[in-house]
């Protein structure tokens, strides 16, 4: 037995945060399709509240508590979007957001989860400091822990963009997330399959945090290991939820080098004007190190998001 | 007499343009609206074929020529992204492009208009060496000059930015456009003081490049001289066509010093997202520079451009 989302979950989570979130463009750019030899379609969740996709999901889980558990607040861990997204929803209920941050996350994210109004309490950056760390803040506080991705409502939320997705662009022959903790991607694979289960669905992760391929790849969830990634959207690890999910839907992880990365991030960013952060651009990534597999396609892409240090890009 | 274009003439230029060139999409961002104190609407012209309102302007252009004109092509002199909108036009018609442009023009451009499948003739960056060399490419090919500005069919062209964005955001109380030769601006007064003559109308100019701002406190048209600023589109003097429909209309120009210019551009790939050249900044600088002014009012910025290069940022 297991409280994993279904499609009607995600249908009421896209009515539940409909007020609170931006329904994103499809962009399309015709010299990346050029050079990609296939129809790409990226949903643009860069352009969504907070600069990510992560405020579905957090909007989604806030906005599912009653109201007992709510005054209490929320509490989170995250080096990230998912801090912003849950402090941006816990202040638009008009509750206490409780962040848990290493030390070692970019400025720029700091602030914007400080501009919120959440309370931020740093410590060292591995998952036992996060974890400690975390449960101090909860048994002080009484707040709600919402994972950043192995929570049923959280995946409901993130399965919001892809049904935008199908609604926006109906004729799509492949649909891929990238793959980090596998909240987005565990939302698209329930929507995507329940919904057009003859669409092609894929995930793409980073070669250097490829702990979803291997996992899917010997049936058996491994953790990821030091990974060293410039797409710092995808260092966590499935866990068994989302794992399970990925299994049952995905057609397979296509996992692409550092390289390939960066040079699709530019190729957005320059052709297509579209400012994504390293995780976003992992998807084109995948189709253009896949060349024979996507070709004269029409392919989803779901770009998670656009929060990057403008001081500190990768060329 | 003259023959600068109407209201009507900008009209038939957006069904002309329209099977050519994007509908650009009209942007907002909650958190910059902020420190602006106002409600700004950013026409996205950085997402316009060839990254800039150019396209516009010379798809006008080359699809208002006669067969037999258009069969000897067409040619200009231009830094950038006029030059891109050439090419791409005349190679949408099927005819032959000549552009002179500088040895300085930054490569990202060069190699957009070379894909474009221009010829490409370099100069020295004077104005002079641009004019001797136009001259000599146009006397050897018979194809016709498009001024990036001096035009009527570029002018009408550039207004149909504005029509699209009065449609898109009708309750809007101020429009600025930048101000660099004037097409774009004055296109822009066309359009906006026929149809909205209550709007109020701005144009934005860097210090650095004051010329249209001179010339109108002035009235007396001045030229460019070495211009210094960042803002690399607006470094060109009004023609004597553009001076007299920016007098005809607009409530004057707000300048802006280089330092503000950086943080609004700064403040829309941030926050918003949005990736403009520094000359697409120069509007949102001009607001922020001038709180008072604009402060709760509904302003529709027209960001020019998105063409940078991504090495060499002003941050």
């Amino acid at each position: 037995m297991h409280d994993d989302p279904t499609i009607e979950d995600i249908r009421a989570a896209a009515t539940r945060i409909a007020p609170h979130i931006h329904r994103t463009p499809v962009a399309t750019c015709a010299s990346i399709d050029t050079i990609a030899g296939a129809s790409l379609f990226f949903k643009c969740e860069n352009l969504q509240k907070v600069g990510a996709f992560k405020a579905r999901g957090a909007t989604n889980a806030v906005f599912s508590l009653d109201d007992e558990a709510a005054a209490r607040g929320v509490c989170t861990h995250s080096s990230g979007n998912h801090a912003a997204a849950l402090a941006r929803a816990a202040g638009l209920r008009g509750i206490p957001a409780f962040i848990v941050m290493p030390s070692s996350a970019p400025p720029v994210k700091k602030a914007a989860v400080a501009g919120y109004g959440a309370q931020i309490t740093e410590c060292e950056p591995t998952l036992e400091a996060r974890e400690s760390t975390l449960a101090e803040v909860q048994g002080r506080s009484g707040a709600t822990f919402i994972h950043p991705y192995d929570d049923p409502r959280v995946i409901a939320g993130q399965g919001t963009a892809a049904l935008e997705l199908l609604e926006q662009e109906p004729k799509l022959d492949v649909v891929m997330p990238p793959v980090g903790g596998g909240g987005l991607a565990s939302g698209t694979t329930i929507t995507v399959s329940t919904l057009r289960p003859e669409i092609e669905l894929w995930g793409a992760e980073p070669a250097e945090a490829d702990d979803a391929y291997r996992s899917l790849r010997d049936n058996t969830l491994y953790p990821s290991v030091e990974p060293t990634t410039i797409a710092d959207g995808l260092l966590t690890s499935l866990s068994e939820r989302t794992f399970r999910i990925l299994c049952g839907g995905l057609a397979g992880i296509l996992t692409v080098d550092e390289q390939t990365i960066k040079y699709a991030m530019r190729l957005l960013w320059e052709r297509a004007k579209i400012l994504v952060e390293p995780s976003g651009a992992v998807p084109l990534a995948a189709v253009l190190a896949n060349r024979d597999r996507f070709e004269g396609r029409r392919v989803g892409l779901i770009l998670s998001g656009g929060n990057t240090n403008l001081d500190k890009l990768p060329w």
